[in-house]
């Protein structure tokens, strides 16, 4: 297959179902967390997802190679990331089961029929507010903080969208962890399960996986720790896992 | 010096100045989180001090014996277990840094001024309700269940107790953390700290410790997890520098 990529863009093997994504380094490569996000989350067969914020799309990439998901939505505001989401889904040949959407998702009632998803998947923008930041237009910028959606648009945009019992999954940062509990249960999304992602097993946290359930009644599961390095450039066995590959090859981006 | 021991009553050794604590396993003796809790907080110099739901006293005369607290005061309904922890107190020598009261800690705005504590500390029931318990008169039960007591009654008693900017500390189970801060919130406490206790480092958290704040700007702090046992009989580490004892003697039951 041919595949158009602009300038500045690159191809990178997602390790999944020979799966590649079109991603440039000057408006925003995916990372850890997307990752973690897409392995925290649970699919069931048949089930519909929608990925807010998708970005390059690799979260609903990921989640089709990895799910019996019936089909995968990602929303996405920025036309740049959207358009190379578009052209990795077609690369994948996978058309029929992902849908990029180049649109807000504070407009997620009047794009997405109500109550109409099982799952809902995000990795917001973690900074508060955009002080300091001297181009607030620069997509990374915008990935990172909060300057085009908050914590509370993309919780509204999830509860909007999930049907009843339906699971909300995001990733984000631990120091937020009341607030986004508070912003959950304001929205009728009960948390039932977190996890702790942690650098070493000595060191704080720097995420957090976290999995609510609309109309869920209170009750949260919090796993065990999960630890990102066993030491200094090498990942622990279970990142390896999450990553697919229990062989690490040299120069592997992921 | 003469201590008067009841039927059923033991002392035991707390490895902390000498200090020693009258206990009845009967009535309740303390476990680990209230020995985590009175090393999670902090106290400083010259600060006030009121544990809520005190039992025999052992948060009080801990923290008396790591801290440089000015004064302590614990209140627990339950008469038996208040007297004990008076005779406690008694026996080490400690009426006029700790104060015993047995009451209500719902009657905390008539027991105390308003505002007066720079430091709260609770060890409160952990379980929902009282379903399924046959004696729900039992001093175990009633320690173990929100029998008399629930969470928000004692956040409420913490709430009202504390300056502004007093710090309010809390052990309790992971489980029920969303309705932990949402309680929090609601009576302005800031969850600002955060730790969870892991039985072994590949298990799920079975206690959480809590620092809020009233009146703190959300930002909560989440510290590395507490690990309880390298391998099973022996404490890791951590846990023997904050029993106290890095020669662990046989017999300790602390």
């Amino acid at each position: 297959m041919i595949i158009e990529l602009k300038d500045g863009e690159r191809l990178d093997d997602l390790h999944r179902k020979g799966y590649f994504l079109i991603q440039n380094k000057d408006i925003f490569c995916f990372g850890m967390d997307a990752v973690l996000l897409s392995w925290f989350a649970k699919v069931n067969k048949g089930e519909k997802v929608l990925d807010l914020g998708t970005g390059t799309g690799v979260i609903p990439i990921l989640l089709e190679a990895k799910t019996k998901g019936k089909h995968f939505t990602g929303i996405e505001i920025q036309k740049d990331c959207a358009d190379m989401a578009k052209r990795s889904v077609s690369y994948n040949k996978l058309d029929e089961k992902i849908h990029i959407i180049n649109g807000d998702m504070k407009e997620a009632g009047k794009l997405f029929d109500a109550a109409s998803f099982d799952v809902v998947t995000a990795n917001p923008p973690y900074m508060i507010g955009s002080h300091g930041i001297k181009n607030k237009k620069k997509p990374i910028a915008i990935a990172k903080h909060e300057i085009l959606c908050t914590l509370t648009d993309v919780i509204t945009a999830g509860a909007k969208s999930l049907k009843p019992g339906g699971r909300f999954y995001m990733v984000h940062r631990p120091f937020r962890l009341p607030e986004i509990f508070h912003v959950l249960g304001s929205k009728g999304l009960e948390p039932k399960r977190m996890q702790m992602v942690h650098p070493y097993i000595d060191k704080e946290p720097n995420m957090v996986l976290i999995e609510a359930r609309r109309g869920g009644r209170p009750r949260m599961k919090v796993e065990k720790p999960l630890i990102v390095y066993k030491e200094k450039n090498s990942y622990s066995k279970e990142l390896m896992e999450i990553y697919g590959y229990c062989h690490k090859e040299e120069g592997d981006s992921l």
